[in-house]
């Protein structure tokens, strides 16, 4: 399998078969992305019509390559299809990728259509990712293998998020968000219809990659149980998250499953049960998706639940303490003599735990920093947030308020990935409740920190 | 009590006592605030080391004055309050907003000090705001009698969303975010200490206002049961909604906010239960209180709760069809006449509910607005929700994108506020279980329109 996705994933060379002049087209995008990156494998664009496509030399056919390419880019109708796979097939080439739609999903006419093309790589021994799908990245080594629009604004920064998605769509729109919040992503695979490559291999493969600390995956179904429950295994043991997003819970939402991907949704209740056993975090949102894997993203994750709430104004340390407390948390109070300390220091505080420093703290970020040093040495904390409400959003304000911060938080201010949402996070669990309990806290305070 | 919001929150003139020339100070900043909104009232800054501030007279005292102002701003520390507040009452100003914290939330010195000034306030007829508030604003009028800091970005638009909230810093960081997803504000109250008027009182005056379409309100507890249940009741009369962020549930949270504001949180469960009652939409997270006014800003609510979910890639609608139904909602099919027509466009489609138009129709904007149209004219849908991925943020296809959405939409149109979240909400509801579900569709497809 391993060798199937270095083909896949990592090609010494990428036949685009379909490929066009123009770049916002489909066969267009792939190669104007792999240019862009400096992709370092050699890219054979497939034309019949032309001799060259963007500047690179053009060839009339698979067979007519100057060499067997790993892998093979099918930006091709659905009726072109079989044609290429057969001939892929033939000259050897390991794997493909194929965008069209128009197969399982449409009905029986497209469904004989997508086994025949099955058919024909087994025998081969290729391995096929979609069809009806987006394709894949691989931002570490420069490699596009996809006609994502997303990729117009701009490429994508190498990281550690691994994204393995069912729908390309939702795969792109996650790859964006991430990408809005500063996260770099590690590999990117969307699988469609999955023909042959369904999400549970994928999802394997790009957990046991290096780069990869934590995985956002879209699924409507699954295909493969053992593999599946294997890959979750998998990750568990590696100490990798997983943050799931399965749809299809509904009986409306199972009915669209089935005609988007020709996905069985299967019984979610079982598919809830499972994703528990193995400690994934199942999101209820797409929002809740991308601040549980922010949180997990730096790799380090809290050795206890007492959690530690600074703030400069009550209102939000109690909104937080209800909700860590809901969440299972344990607000644990402050030593009795750190409290004294801080009423030494700040005579209005709450010294407790939420610690609201007041709005003293506001104005004097020396005492700011006194207070969370306070609360960092003594408290005994596993977690630390602070909450500052429109701080972060103040022009004038964010910069010295976030310096004030880091400085206070020293080491453990460098595992902050956090910056971006208004609340720092020390440590952040991908297991519940604190992963959930990270996700809400973003929704408290959806302030951006200013630039 | 009309006349003394009146004088709080429309005065014909207006003392501020601790008047600053220093605009970033407290006693700086409304002065600020109203000049640069050119508040048509007499402002009259009393400070008795000064001949002038920011360029207008000054005078010594509240006595000084050459008029008894409707009513008087005290910018001053928590020691200097008691004899300003005795000062006013003497010349028979009508209201005064105490910004200083230091009161009964401190302990018994300081709730010894706020009862002497209450009581100094009742028998000259004066109505208080705090102490420990952040004051009041009314864009409309460019009334500004508060030192919130989000004011240095830019001062309020007027607009539909009333906001009253016990803690000032949860009140400005609403207005900021109503502000950043471009919602206006009527009037803002924070009522801090609630020595005199509190939550209820402001939330009961606010919500008469005919500027006023629904209202943000953030409390820790209620003081008078009878006026709260008579404001809750006359805004249900009204047919404004209410969000409310009630904080203090749990008991570390409780035990919070007895030290923020000294309010008693009493059962949650009761104040949950009237809530519902009167319809009040009761929020979980800042994000949904935010959302949810954000859908009911433009005052427009369904008949019913048949939805129709439009989407160009299945992964979106059968999210969103799984979360409309957990909701509630009535994800019914298309008629099947409808469906066969949409067929005939769109081969591939998803013709049901959700409406996948697919790919096709990214491509071909006119496709969209055909299929569109026909949800809106054969669906007989009360909502209507389109999610679109990552199309909204894309710098080149946002703009055609939006239009061809506006056009094919018609007169609905017209009402829909949601542009700025990905998807166009038709109309949507403060009640649950349609307000829930539409703050978990931005959560859902949180990207923002490219601009």
């Amino acid at each position: 399998m391993s060798d199937a996705f270095a083909a896949l994933m990592a090609p010494r060379s990428v036949a685009l078969v379909g490929a066009s002049d123009d770049v916002s087209r489909i066969g267009g995008r792939p190669l104007r992305y792999l240019r862009e990156a400096g992709f370092a494998g050699r890219v054979l664009p497939v034309n019949p019509r032309r001799e060259s496509v963007q500047g690179l030399p053009a060839f009339p056919s698979i067979a007519a390559l100057p060499e067997t390419p790993d892998t093979a880019i099918l930006a091709l109708p659905a009726a072109a299809t079989l044609q290429t796979v057969e001939e892929c097939a033939a000259r050897g080439v390991r794997s493909a990728v194929i965008f069209s739609a128009g197969f399982a999903e449409t009905g029986l006419e497209g469904e004989y259509l997508q086994s025949r093309i099955i058919a024909t790589a087994r025998e081969a021994g290729m391995r096929l990712l979609g069809p009806n799908c987006l394709g894949v990245f691989n931002p570490g080594l420069g490699y596009y293998g996809t006609f994502s629009v997303i990729l117009d604004t701009a490429l994508i920064t190498p990281g550690p998020v691994g994204i393995v998605s069912q729908s390309g769509a939702y795969g792109a729109h996650i790859a964006h968000l991430a990408r809005q919040r500063g996260l770099g992503i590690s590999q990117w695979i969307t699988t469609g219809n999955e023909a042959d490559i369904d999400v549970a291999e994928a999802l394997d493969w790009v957990v046991r990659q290096p780069e990869t600390r934590v995985v956002m995956a879209y699924a409507e179904g699954v295909r493969d149980r053992d593999l599946f429950l294997n890959a979750l295994e998998n990750a568990r043991d590696l100490g990798k998250p997983i943050v799931f997003m399965k749809t299809g819970r509904s009986s409306v939402g199972a009915a669209a499953a089935a005609s988007h991907t020709a996905a069985l949704a299967g019984s979610d209740a079982v598919f809830d049960a499972v994703l528990r056993q193995y400690g994934v975090h199942r999101a209820a949102t797409t929002a809740e998706q991308i601040d549980v894997a922010y949180a997990c993203a730096a790799g380090r994750f809290p050795a206890g639940n007492r959690i530690g709430i600074f703030t400069m104004s009550g209102g939000f340390g109690i909104q937080l303490a209800d909700d860590a407390e809901a969440a299972g948390l344990d607000v644990s109070p402050m030593p009795e003599d750190a409290q004294a300390e801080l009423l030494d220091m700040l005579p209005f505080a709450s010294p407790r735990n939420p610690v609201d420093a007041t709005a003293q703290a506001v104005s004097d970020l020396n005492l700011l920093q006194r207070c969370v040093q306070l609360m960092m040495s003594r408290g005994e904390y596993d977690l630390f947030t602070a909450i500052l409400g429109t701080g972060p959003a103040s022009r004038t304000y964010a910069d010295p308020l976030r310096k004030a911060l880091m400085e206070a938080l020293g080491e453990a201010g460098n595992s902050i990935r956090a910056l971006t949402m208004s609340a720092p996070l020390r440590w952040c669990a991908a297991t519940r409740p604190t992963g959930f309990w990270c996700s809400r806290m973003a929704r408290h305070s959806p302030t951006r920190w200013a630039r």
